[in-house]
């Protein structure tokens, strides 16, 4: 069992009559606020004005970073920090998911570095010193990035997208309701829930290591919850409760409680980064579809055991097959959970993609050595996974 | 589902070789500090001789309080009190278990108040407005004072015990290593964990609130956690794995995060808070012969499905059986847990203890009213419950 150190600064109002908190804990960091969003559906389901009207009773001063892209990319991040160097911004406001919190992450950081490129600190070549507070509203259960320190950004002139955690990145404070996600797809609803329980197997429960025994269990549990209220909310999005459930586990899938002393490669993350740099698709429906054949290609005897106790306690498959039996049921069940009961495609010729770029895809996710994980993976293998996906 | 709001800002250093940070983390609030511990085990199992060494590398100035009692006094709070306001102390540092770092919350709220007597902060005559910085050394998994923000002081002039939870009590770095508790007695280990368990029964998995369907399900993983290895540490004290899942169930069972939304009375804890300001007992000890007996008069149509359930999910037995027959045998194996296979005594009068003072006890447990909770009780109830237990 490894040593740990926890600490999440994040302070979260969640439920339903939380927003008039807003104009109080912003107001705490200053007088002058950027408010950054996405596409404008914010506006559609009226949350724009009602953030509008807390900050305006609040008396902040507000600059407004409109049309954050999914995946959203550093010349965005970079347009954001010119503005807070150029008015002395206070504070940052995400509204929005995880695409539109990510990049006030990386403006955060940006405004406060002396160059005036973000990918400077995203590819290290410079350090983060400080960073400018954050505060968001959460649209949508997925990423995480509502109570993480970590966030992904986009460059299109090179096709990468790279993750990266700055020192202190965790929001300041968060604002879940989860009637601010009734909105939401079923596309979208089902492709955040394949998000939230990537993060679970991706960062800890496929793993070698040796691990809490409690952690593992709850780790399950999360699972268990996106399993039950996603398919809910794909057919009955204003259902409160699946909505409730589902935003909550996005948070604790993510918040490090659940992978503390975990270190190893998020091996579906680091392939699914090369297929978004590369083709802008939905980050949860490209891990939906590598992470059943990821499974598959390393399922062997000692992966078997852990597979098949994910079938059995989460997907609920028949608890007397053998291990490597139970194993291959718990990959099917999976499928069926992501391709049938929530409707993704499953495949990635159905969104287009043929193998032109695997090669140096696959070369890029292992960023130019191994993947080191549940088994290790080489450029190789995750090119016949992607192969695979197909 | 009620809205909540969650925030703690313990940052946790969990494991064997973190005590080395303890210099770095302390300095940054000053540079004269406090130490309180208890009756001397610390040096016993050389933690003292540790801690002031770090403290001695990072040129802290120390001032002492040792001898805080179990249950402790509100005198030894003001003592403490006094020497942080005679000395200018900038950052208390608790090591040991519950008692010692509820004691130090105590002297943190009460070195800021111009009066000189906790006893008014307690029973809420004047306010907490500011507080000292708190660093902990954890040395029993058992009350989670290490994470959350409450602490109970005893008046032992008045038979008194209340628990006050100030503004910002949370301690701000707490140190977990489960090596420091490989001296803890097999009885003390059997009490810490029905106190780790009390508290989720208590304050949220015994209720009849909504609830949201996550967190009831990782309660009983956090439940189950200490079923599994509350017995392995009582046999086998020196057995990393058991102390370390303990210890970190001991902080997540009461740090918030399980409890977001609940609104009740902590009906076992109320009644075990007469047992211990009249008799000075182990806490948790108090709680394990409570909680079957309270759970036996409680039962009724209405209650029995979730006692069945603890049964069935928590406690393993046959899920086949109605709700009132399940309940029932749920109820017989928590006894059997704890007075059979942790070995605890199951009576009062095995402390020595009889009706005398049930009368007023059972009052003062009710707070001059009714316990709303899983089945709101009078005092006449809780009397019923204190015979029960005889």
């Amino acid at each position: 069992m490894q040593d740990f150190v926890f600490y999440n600064k994040t302070k979260v109002y969640f439920g339903k009559n939380q927003l008039d908190n807003l104009g109080t804990e912003i107001s705490r960091f200053g007088k002058k606020v950027l408010l950054v969003y996405g596409g404008g559906s914010i506006k559609k389901i009226g949350l724009y004005d009602k953030v509008m009207s807390q900050l305006e009773k609040a008396g902040m001063t507000v600059f407004e970073l409109p049309g954050v892209e999914p995946n959203p990319h550093h010349t965005t991040v970079n347009k954001g920090a010119a503005i807070c160097r150029k008015e002395n911004v206070d504070v940052l406001l995400a509204v929005g998911g995880g695409s539109t919190i990510d990049a006030t992450k990386g403006i955060a950081a940006a405004a406060k570095y002396d160059g005036d490129d973000v990918w400077d600190l995203v590819t290290r070549k410079a350090s983060v010193t400080e960073t400018l507070p954050i505060v968001t509203v959460l649209t949508l259960a997925a990423t995480g990035s509502e109570m993480d320190g970590g966030c992904v950004i986009s460059n299109v002139d090179t096709n990468e997208k790279f993750g990266y955690f700055g020192p202190d990145n965790h929001p300041d404070v968060s604002f879940l309701n989860p009637e601010n996600t009734y909105s939401v797809s079923a596309y979208q609803t089902a492709s955040g829930s394949a998000d939230i329980m990537s993060h679970i197997f991706d960062v800890a429960y496929f793993s070698k290591q040796d691990e809490m025994d409690m952690l593992l269990r709850i780790q399950e549990e999360v699972l268990k919850t996106v399993v039950k209220f996603a398919p809910v909310a794909v057919k009955k999005p204003d259902d409160y409760e699946a909505r409730a459930n589902l935003m909550w586990a996005s948070s604790w899938a993510l918040n490090d409680f659940l992978y503390e002393g975990y270190s190893q490669a998020t091996v579906c993350h680091a392939m699914e980064h090369e297929l978004s740099a590369f083709y802008d698709i939905t980050h949860g429906h490209g891990l939906a579809i590598l992470t059943p054949r990821w499974l598959s290609y390393v399922l062997d005897e000692e992966t078997a055991p852990r597979i098949r106790r994910f079938g059995v306690n989460v997907m609920g498959i028949d608890a007397s097959l053998s291990e490597m039996e139970g194993a291959k049921e718990a990959i099917k069940a999976l499928e069926k959970f992501f391709f049938e009961t929530l409707g993704l495609q499953s495949r990635l010729s159905d969104l287009g993609i043929d193998d032109r770029n695997f090669a140096v895809m696959a070369k890029k996710a292992c960023f130019g050595g191994v993947l080191h994980g549940f088994t290790d993976l080489t450029p190789d293998d995750v090119e016949k996974i992607f192969r695979m996906c197909l």
